[in-house]
């Protein structure tokens, strides 16, 4: 099998010990994460080949967020030195009726001031054959969303599957700049991931019948949705995860993938969160190593959803799974029992 | 609007982390805090011009906790300094069946030692539209009791608004001194903030059909205790916190308001407790925070709630939320999602 | 009353802060812990005269060892030192659908090349009127069993009340094994702990009905199990406890206890877990103070069963509690309200 | 006495514990700094009446850095809220032979994106008698040298006392642009504070027979710098701070001041470094404390020198010392004993 | 040989971390403490049968001092639980210039409220053949000066042999309460432990050509107040302590030993101090060991001398050395090389 | 340039934080360790194509282990997993006279367990130019003795140089067997590398007039031990390393390189030592960087000396310094001012 390359932004992720707001932080912890950065670690984690393609300042920011992949096995060859600084985020975890906060300073950064001249994709896409990249990417600048669109007719070009997170952050672009922008990227996408609000929310596809606040999930809606998302744009898969916050500590999650044809919700887990960042991105991961692996789309939004239900019991946005655990899971009765 | 007063004691706070107990605790983290003081950083926080009232030791202890109460923006000009010691308390936080347990050492304490000549009630009063003080206070010792005494009577004299938190705490006084002593005190207070607890413990007046350690509440029986304070102390309003105890962890959370011919019953709400302690100073702290600016009755007890929810999902004493945060919860559905 | 003797291992328990995982963690929790060591720590909180025999390394973490003993007031005078090594044990804490995970390191230590010469059971009984070793003692090394062997020949020599917990570990030694060796040492057990899993595995003895990893409890297939293992060896009490795991956060726990008549079911308490290590330990320590005191069987189950669900709301392996706050449990509502 | 104005950048100041490099750190220390905030609140600790004059972002860390000076008691209400981003610096602390190392990522922040018509400087200056800058501050921007030019304008208007710390950074500007913009403002300056390098990076003037690797001191040399900048810019005192390196823990201390007519050279100290940084705005504080207080050029000296050798054996870039504790250096002989 | 009793008070002992300033704190490490505690652990640690005779209160506070002692094998059966609080004292690591800095909060605690009557000498002094303490317990209050008598005039009686450091507290009595108070005492003294400012303090007697702020050793004036105090009192040995500060991180430290008729001047040690805390207690500690084991004056000051060296590159109070390690020290170079 | 293939143990190194000894530590700092692992992770940071020979447990730790080189570049394709568990060492750090302590807990680990079937060196050494060895790595078991001698036939075979770190470890083997099994591989080395110990502990071969202790160097002792060793295993270079220990914080520190005809000294260094451990590695690796990439003899052990100076101010046992820092050292003053 060839290399899953993942490409965006990289960013220092900095958060308050426990449950301590900003204001009351003395410190705070550092990791480096990034939506399809999450992605590239998990599919390591897994076994897989990936590759992560970004850039970053050079100075020992720029260092850590390299080695903080190294570490976990991916291939940081085309994490790129240039750019003035590395995007920093903040996270504040929330508790019980009190939501997580999440202050973004990612303006100006290494990657986003980059622009289609600064990667070779006929190199970096030797020996690969999946791309993954997620609708932050093109947000982050203009110069970003071209050096996207490159990205996406060399790996047509090339026959490499291509895999997309909507992914939409209303603080980077407007709903209208995104539907623009989005509607010439995503006609190259094969494995479209997204959730209901980024649907509604980039191009205006809704469904009936959910209450997000509510807790409450109604898969017959995720269903149509991504029905809509097949035929505007042609994508071979849907997959839609859907979170039912019950409270800032308990959530349901579950997801749906749609083939075209059929659609499969997978099974749903009450999940005591420790840190929910990152759970999507963790789906993704497990949505492309089953598929890349040639599990069936029912086996495959079963592996991804319970690989993103381990995530959402990790610290930090990386999911330190193995394919043993979430198969474990997956077949198991995710009671907690201590393994000795 | 004028100033807001408080009156009381501000004491070092030590916890062990998380849910060590104190005979395995190898450090404690050390916080600043007091029932009075608690309520006047809630204020600061939701932009009132808050003061703080009290003596501190001319140490290096003493100057922390003047200095926790400036970072949040309280007004310290008459946190004076004198005495022998800053009082110390220790919280070593319950789990499940486990019971929080404090271990006060705040005897012979610089405001304790205190007594009415050391207060200028009508220079600190410059400015001032509402005194706020709890049943801690004269508790500490005879001497600021008459001090309590001596502000009363000077706030009466200039028009100024009385909120006091009954706040009966059996290791300092009994019973039979308290009711002596709050019967003395309560009848030059406006609004009356108690839980269903005090109420029986200082003056003896209780209600049927409650079970505190059931986790279930009645509010009709509150409804009875507030309107039996009303009438021997002549408030205008008198609010009820109540605590439904599920388990250390999981606490059930709601209060009532009576303005003298209505009671109002907040929104209930089930908390997954990060920190209990300061839940009832920071409903105190809304409710002045409502009351002060002219909510009715309702609203105000509503925004006290949620202020107070919010309050304990957060660690240490204080109140680390703004009005925008306290009305998003009073107004939303409380599902704690995630804000970027 | 006479001194309490446990014998076994104790090691260095490792563990991560907080949740992380054990790639994730920069640093590790340090304490020192073991089936019987733990037990002995209980027994010394409760005020009882217990005594703890083992082997250590002569180095800082064989002092280390006797040190976290002695500081709970555990007779180590019978802690000698001699061998290689501190057995080492690590674990991470689950959450949710993720398990805890136990990673051991514990071959070759002291104690397991220890054997039956290096044991003066005349001198180290005297004073003692009770015996408490676990099935992970003589798993540890044949030699090892042959020690324990003669340590029970010698208190019923000397009419020494003996306990025994099975707790089995398949990764100390097989079935088989297990079976083989414990069939020569439980004949000389007067008081019998287990859980249905230890029974099945070491004994082949099961009962119908109960499915572990559902959460759902059958004490009425616990009394057969109790009822077999009395038969099977003539023990004077079997007690069992029942773990049903809804997920790593929250587990509902009793037990029960038959005594060769009747059998009795412990109240079942729904726990929101801190640390579960140590569980089974705490239940033995409870019982033995209890059995020790003159408890009936009944009040001895429910006794052991509070003292071991406070267990598992503290860190770490060593149960932090007293008769006073067992007993408050025992006839309280456990809605764990602040004690002030 | 009037207040003293201080104008400037205050940063998120995040730094590895001990002596971590940043690729090895999984946590930052969160303080809040910035050259002329650091002089503001060594003029609090001193009892002195100090604003800081500055924009920070409407967000939780803009929040964060007006408590950090709350804290101390600096007159925080000119923070004023608004622009995209609070400005971040890194610092790795150096040891023995690997010298400490700052990364800035200070670019876009909010005071560097205002300009004049952001700063009411009638209102700013009612009831003050001083004003602090440094040369950072119209190196952030051309829109802030030009608010710098108009507050300097405002002051010479109202006869406020100006105080400069030369502080060149070169990488905030070149030695071209920062002669040709500093030779603007300094003009206004009647107390300027520079070391050696500052001098000779703005504006040419450089004295013989120093070496500042080398960790000697050439107090003559430092005298012919003062004496020209007196000349070029018809200050009332220029005052220059002298630092012999002799490694990254061990640093000789002292300072020189020039007030037209004579130059006095304080004490020399041999400084255990705990922290540097902060060590020159330590000095401006304890200088304009001195002069504002009406001490001789002498004695002005040995007060701020005293001052920062303190600041320098304490953790951040604040300046944790009072009038009392600078005092006893100045008249006592540095040797540390413990203070009962 | 025979048990060493030491009589005094142990307080929590509460430091930020490193080098941070109390005001700075966001916690506080918590150990615990006490000039004769201190003295018994560093006794146990050499393998001595010390025991530990005070009050402290029956809260965990106290169970966690007695904690602290067990855990180091001190006999802790004669600390009894009564009185209302546990002395706590306060202190910050100074460096360089900066000195350290101790806050006393400990009045009022159980010890110093007991009395005579509180103590059964006869059985504490079982087994007993040595009896230290130190001029804080009669400091403490006049009922503790009175129990301390008891304890010398039933200590004679036994035969028992008496030790005491003159430990003088400014901050606890006057030198004339002092004097009056330890003259009464010191005549049952064996022997004396003192420093040259306690001898001067407590009974006006100093020695000419020390500066102890210089940093320089006079030993010929030591031994001059070392003969005066053995011919006031009667003491067979007199041992002083010399300290001289360079700075907070550096001293020199020695100390000599008077027998009534030769003096022995131990090495000096420069020392590179880690917490210079409890260096005195365990000069103390040592001496006792070494005269309670034959060790001739000159030896014993030596082995007193290397191991209150040791203490001080050691957190905390305790002295945490071996007699293997201390004799290392005095017969060794000191380099400090790495043993492997 | 070629690869550079290291190989040995790496084990899982804890320590206490900052200056506590092992009895106080209550967590200790998780890091992973050992002599050619550290020497691999030195290459990696200079950018060579590094890669690390091994073997670790299949659990978490042995893949902490790997993950703890892949952060910083090191190809680990060649770390392996088998056999039982990995090696583990505590270090204490000394301070001023108290020596720093290593407790090895590495014996039964998985690479001892291994032996020359375990390694296909053919195709470990593929692209290799360069491998690297201490004498660590036979002295773990006679089987691992054995796959080094396999591994240097074939290095030899194919044209590779060799290195090698005599270093000693008399806790491994006894000295008699560490010559044996040495003498048979030291003539397979082209650059040996040793402290003055390592050269009279394995082969008896020691120089006049140094005195370790004293913390005085020799450098004409150590060419004649180098010219020794060349005599005798033909090496192509001898580098000898010049600890002079003046304290446990403070060393002097310098190393000499001999090449059959000429010996240079480098320049001495006084180190204040942050952590001693992984100096002779970091040797090792500026040597091995140095002569790989053409640098003369002395140059080289300039190189090697200068990046094993920064190591020592660097926590844990890997050197994080790039070739830029290393050479900056060489050329600079090394009085570590604030590189901004």
């Amino acid at each position: 099998m060839g290399r899953i390359v993942c490409f965006g932004e990289i960013m220092l992720r900095l958060n308050p010990e426990g449950y301590l707001r900003i204001p009351q932080a003395d410190c705070f912890m550092a990791s480096y994460a990034g939506g399809e950065a999450n992605v590239s670690v998990s599919l390591a984690n897994y076994g897989e080949d990936a590759a992560f393609v970004t850039y970053v300042p050079d100075n020992p920011l720029g260092q850590s967020a390299i080695n903080s992949l190294r570490r976990y096995g991916v291939d940081t060859r085309w994490m790129m030195k240039g750019g003035e600084r590395l995007g920093v985020y903040f996270i504040e975890k929330g508790a019980s009726q009190r939501a997580s906060k999440v202050v973004y300073d990612r303006k100006y950064s290494s990657v986003a001031m980059s622009g289609p001249g600064d990667y070779d994709w006929d190199r970096i896409f030797e020996g690969a054959d999946w791309f993954h990249w997620t609708g932050i990417t093109p947000a982050l600048s203009d110069s970003l969303a071209d050096a996207t669109l490159a990205a996406l007719k060399k790996a047509k070009e090339k026959g490499i599957t291509v895999s997309c997170d909507l992914n939409y952050r209303k603080n980077l672009w407007s709903r209208e700049k995104a539907k623009e922008v989005m509607s010439r990227l995503v006609p190259y996408v094969d494995v479209l991931i997204a959730n209901e609000e980024d649907a509604a929310d980039v191009f205006g596809i809704s469904a009936e019948g959910t209450d997000i606040e509510s807790g409450k999930l109604s898969s017959e809606g995720y269903a149509s949705v991504a029905r809509q998302l097949v035929e505007a744009f042609g994508c071979r898969y849907v997959a839609i995860t859907l979170r039912g916050s019950i409270s800032a500590n308990d959530n349901n999650w579950s997801a749906m993938i749609y083939d075209g044809k059929d659609s499969h919700v997978a099974r749903n887990y009450l999940i005591h969160i420790v840190d929910r960042v990152g759970g999507g991105d963790s789906f993704g991961g497990g949505l492309i190593y089953a598929l890349h692996n040639g599990y069936n789309a029912a086996d495959a939004v079963e592996f991804a959803t319970a690989a993103s239900c381990l995530k959402q019991t990790i610290e930090y946005d990386f999911n330190m799974v193995s394919v043993k655990e979430v198969e474990a899971l997956v077949h198991g009765s995710g009671s907690g029992r201590v393994q000795r």
